[in-house]
């Protein structure tokens, strides 16, 4: 558990991080709607990741509806279509900003994929009946965000 | 139909215009993350309004699965539990960043009427057969857009 809530909460610090300082000077400095659109929802993402990092951890106490409407935006966040929002053209080194590997645009599918597995791993928050069932299952929803990081991003700019 | 185009425009120009300069400058400046979050959550729905308007427009060609990922993105933007993101205390005035009225948070439920009133208006968009359907029902989405803002947003910060 203590290992599974730490890997949860590297993956939500990281997430965090991008949503405070390195995000808004990146949104400052954005001029591509799709990748600043894509940033605003992974923003999202990390703000919900973080509120249900926060009962795990006991910062904050368990609710039950707050875990379920957190879990819900977070399975409905990660089920975008990213059609709209990883368009051709937007990927690391071609637009400012992104950090898309080619590999986003080249094998779709498997991007796909990885989305799914962080949708699935947040609706299965949904419905726990106390904190440790929240950090249990933000060990699955971190373990989705690293592994789709580390096949589909690139390094910082 | 023209009439309906010119009212969701100008909708979609509001929003576009928050999606970029002023929308950077206020992340930057923004300390509080459910503020932070919502102006995310706004940015990606007027990004989506823009791809829909920009067909209805004919700046964009038609295409029907954009308009139907456009579309049903829309709608789970606007279905996004508020309970997370309109936490108490976030009212314009008591935190840095925020327009949203207090009518919010003393009429959550009218709140979500509007919100749904959106999600609706968006979800009837995404069968759309060609661009003149689409700015028909984007019609629908500027009156949405609208009749919120008018009761639950304030003023410029």
């Amino acid at each position: 558990m203590k290992t599974t809530v730490k890997t949860m909460l590297a993956c939500g610090l990281g997430a965090g991080l991008i949503a405070t300082a390195a995000f808004a000077e990146s949104h400052s400095n954005e001029t591509n709607k799709a990748v600043s659109a894509r940033h605003a929802q992974m923003e999202m993402i990390a703000y919900h990741t973080g509120i249900l990092g926060g009962i795990a951890k006991g910062e904050a106490e368990f609710d039950a509806d707050t875990v379920r409407a957190a879990a819900e935006n977070l399975q409905a966040l990660a089920s975008l279509a990213p059609a709209t929002l990883w368009t051709p053209g937007t990927e690391q080194g071609a637009v400012e900003g992104s950090r898309a590997k080619a590999e986003v645009f080249s094998d779709m599918a498997g991007f796909e994929t990885k989305l799914a597995d962080l949708a699935n791993a947040a609706g299965a928050v949904a419905g726990a009946a106390d904190a440790a069932a929240v950090g249990a299952g933000m060990g699955a929803v971190g373990g989705a965000c690293k592994a789709c990081h580390e096949t589909y991003r690139g390094p910082k700019n």
